[in-house]
């Protein structure tokens, strides 16, 4: 019961610290988030932290994955369309600590040789999964026309969806979710008429 | 003609260290190129690189600024067009230090009250303009259809355009000209289909 106990506070812990290293990314971004303030707000020495992440790019990989896990759980299960993947960027707009997170860790972590490098070749093979799922399920359904190479579609609509979150973050009137249904709304028209 | 020799020299250092600072971005990356490292290839003090640029930040608008001007006068003039818009992609395969400082540095610089916040924020209206004045040419040529809205399909285009090149940065493999082009083709389609 004791083990529990604390197995249980050790959990507790964890989340508590990925909670308050967005709200710290949110407030002074990615950069400038040093584990330093991070430990003060939860009560840890840097070491403290540290045990329990690692390091600092694990720390912000756990956050990213948490995440993920989530966005595909209430917007893409259990069919993934493009609905839900436009779903999951209106939910961002709610979320800017998380969409600056993203944007600031996985340009540093194009490096080769960055400790969240093979992270994010992964995390960029899985969006790319949903999405092929996406574009083949309305290709099924006769939503967007046959001759459309879905490997094309995928990699646009994910590097518009990247994009935009630097035009959103530089300037918020940018309307995410408007500019990516009209990309679909042309995808469509343009997959019926090759 | 000393002060001539003087200034000549100056203008010289100048562009010796924005040189410098680019090759040790494509090296390391922009978040870990350090001025000590920057200074130590020109031959100065950390103060005495900060004479020419005033701020790492400064350093690398400037860097930025030179790039712009060169693309544009290269690839751009007279006609602006989406073929010029394709050279300076391809053109970009070939200088990956730049992009790579692009992408971290606009990323950093989301942060309101980050010292090249208002850099990006003027660039991002720049870029809209240059491309509104493509699409604007091509509506008038008749290549695009008059339907097509042209403040949605520059922010599309200028989306794509960036996170390509965290795609490409990730994954050399991935084609930006080629993926450009089919978005271009997609617009132009559905262009004539509203």
């Amino acid at each position: 019961m004791v083990a529990r106990g604390r197995y249980a506070k050790g959990v507790a812990k964890r989340e508590e610290i990925l909670q308050v290293a967005l709200d710290v990314v949110a407030e002074v971004g990615y950069r400038k988030a040093s584990n330093r303030e991070i430990a003060a707000r939860v009560g840890l020495t840097q070491p403290g932290l540290m045990h329990y992440f690692g390091s600092r790019e694990e720390l912000y990989m756990e956050v990213l994955r948490a995440r993920d896990e989530r966005d595909l759980g209430e917007f893409m299960d259990p069919d993934p369309s493009f609905a839900g993947f436009l779903s999951i960027i209106e939910h961002n707009v709610s979320v800017p600590g998380l969409v600056r997170l993203f944007v600031e860790f996985s340009a540093e972590a194009t490096m080769v040789g960055h400790p969240a490098h093979e992270y994010f070749v992964e995390r960029y093979a899985w969006a790319r999964g949903v999405l092929t799922g996406v574009i083949d399920r309305a290709q099924k359904s006769g939503e967007l026309g046959a001759t459309l190479d879905p490997k094309i579609a995928v990699d646009i609509v994910l590097a518009a969806a990247d994009g935009l979150q630097v035009q959103w973050l530089l300037d918020p009137e940018v309307d995410m979710v408007e500019r990516l249904s009209r990309l679909w709304d042309g995808i469509r028209l343009a997959s019926r008429r090759d």
